[in-house]
């Protein structure tokens, strides 16, 4: 088995790259590659540093050949809208040249993408289900969407054995991390384990959608492993809650208080803070699960663990 | 007003230049793109002709900067199919970096994309309404949804005006026309016209939704002048029927009758001949309009008149 991980020195990427390294040597080839890769060095495992934006770089990544590919690598939301030439380029056409190629190489590839939630844009109200429309209020939504199209398209004709995975932001992301609209779905946990005050932009009745790094990295280990799967776009279970209830279990977990002033940010509420509830019954079927209850996302979103 | 035409001397472009001429001088700059412009001659038109994919033509023909641009270039989806790399760089590359490239020079400019009823694939038996999903069957069918969202993106945030129409297979195509798998639906018209015997490849029952070239010619320009349009991606009423009663439209209209012997190509029957009713009460409401009836239809199909 031969592996490979763009975007591995993510926040999703590094955790990838610390679990799928504990599978070695079962993994023949463990290929990371990121614009850099700094954080983390993982015994075993090849790095390449370089942007798959470049023709070069691309054909020397893949010219092994892989079997296993976790597509990772994307500029964040807000980067990507206010940088269109910068999303349109890693967000679009760098999934699509990256599939084409490792399909080249090997038509039964197994091409896990990381997909997300901002495909939707304006749920409404209604419980989010298979038969949703997605209609996507960001650049970064829009051009998930398209390449989950893309990707579904090249499985239905063999090409490749794709599945995308809409994800909703994930927590805790490092304080420092810049670019993610979400951001504050992370930083009240780690205000609250500070026993900071936090002036938190939305309301405390906002509702998101919520998932560890480490139930996402499961997400994406038994995406991998699925056997002929029926479908090409899943939509993985998550904790679906308020903020403030987050905020508790934050509280309970940790057993720190916070000040917390709640702002009205109406459009960071539009797009991240109105999630209607979600029927992932097609995704439960299939395996996939959520975090437990959201003591143990907290536990698990403060955790720090890698792996 | 400049307007620009790509595709223009395809059986859609042709008559859509030929209408556009009618309203020159009042039109300030027509100019007329595809690969070849051999059948049509519009005076004052500016032709172009060249591959839209080569950067250096694509620059040229678009510096002047316009106001409305018809983009009906592409590959059809039998061809696509067959040549992959082919549809990905005509169907897919092109009208991103068309509209891009149009976008530079004028933010405003109305952009009208002939879509397709390929973006659906398997609609099932439910009427088809704007909260149907789309789940393309062919590439050419998925690189149209791709465009579609990427252009409600680029108008979303205010770079283009675009609106997308999602055709049927137009009636009736010139016998010869290859690479269509709808072809069929073309051939019905011709066939009795001649009076000639036919074998048709679906079943006396396919119901499929048509569309005269002149409704479509129609539809385009009403997309094209439509004022601040509430929806950037349109369904146009269609005419919904099983083609034995277009059979019997025809035979009406031109007083011939042709020994039919129907067939049973499944693949064909669910692609095209498998069609449920259409809901377009939003497109009616914007001013959109089908062909009357189905001699009307049958009448236009085969008119045979540019304008």
């Amino acid at each position: 088995m031969r592996v490979l991980v763009t975007g591995a020195d993510g926040f999703l990427g590094q955790s990838l790259a610390a679990r799928l390294a504990a599978e070695l040597p079962g993994i023949k080839k463990l290929v990371l590659a990121d614009r850099h890769v700094a954080s983390l060095r993982v015994d075993g495992a090849d790095y390449f540093t370089g942007d798959l934006g470049d023709v070069a770089f691309l054909d020397g990544l893949l010219e092994p050949g892989f079997d296993l590919v976790f597509h990772l690598a994307s500029v964040p939301g807000g980067l990507a809208e206010q940088q269109q030439e910068l999303g349109y380029r890693a967000n679009l056409l760098v999934p699509f040249e990256l599939a084409r190629k490792v399909s080249m190489r090997n038509r039964d590839a197994r091409f896990v993408f990381a997909s997300s939630i901002a495909v939707y844009g304006d749920v409404g109200s209604s419980n989010v289900t298979d038969h949703t429309l997605a209609r996507p209020l960001l650049s970064y939504g829009a051009h998930k969407l398209m390449t989950e199209v893309f990707l579904s398209d090249m499985t239905r004709r063999g090409a490749l054995s794709a599945i995308s995975l809409r994800f909703p932001g994930l927590v805790a992301r490092p304080p420092a991390e810049s670019g993610h609209g979400s951001a504050f779905m992370s930083l009240i946990f780690h205000k609250i384990a500070a026993g900071d005050s936090y002036a938190c932009p939305v309301p405390a009745t906002a509702a998101c959608w919520w998932m560890s790094r480490r139930a996402a990295v499961n997400t994406l280990l038994h995406a991998a492993h699925l056997h002929q799967p029926s479908q090409t776009v899943i939509q993985p279970p998550v904790q679906h809650a308020m903020i403030a209830d987050i905020a508790k279990a934050v509280e309970r977990v940790t057993e720190r208080r916070a000040q917390i002033d709640w702002g009205n940010d109406q459009n960071l509420t539009r797009i991240f803070g109105a999630m209607p509830g979600l029927n992932a019954s097609a995704a439960l079927a299939l395996g996939f699960k959520a975090d437990a209850d959201l003591d143990a996302l907290a536990e698990a979103a403060l955790s720090g663990d890698l792996s």
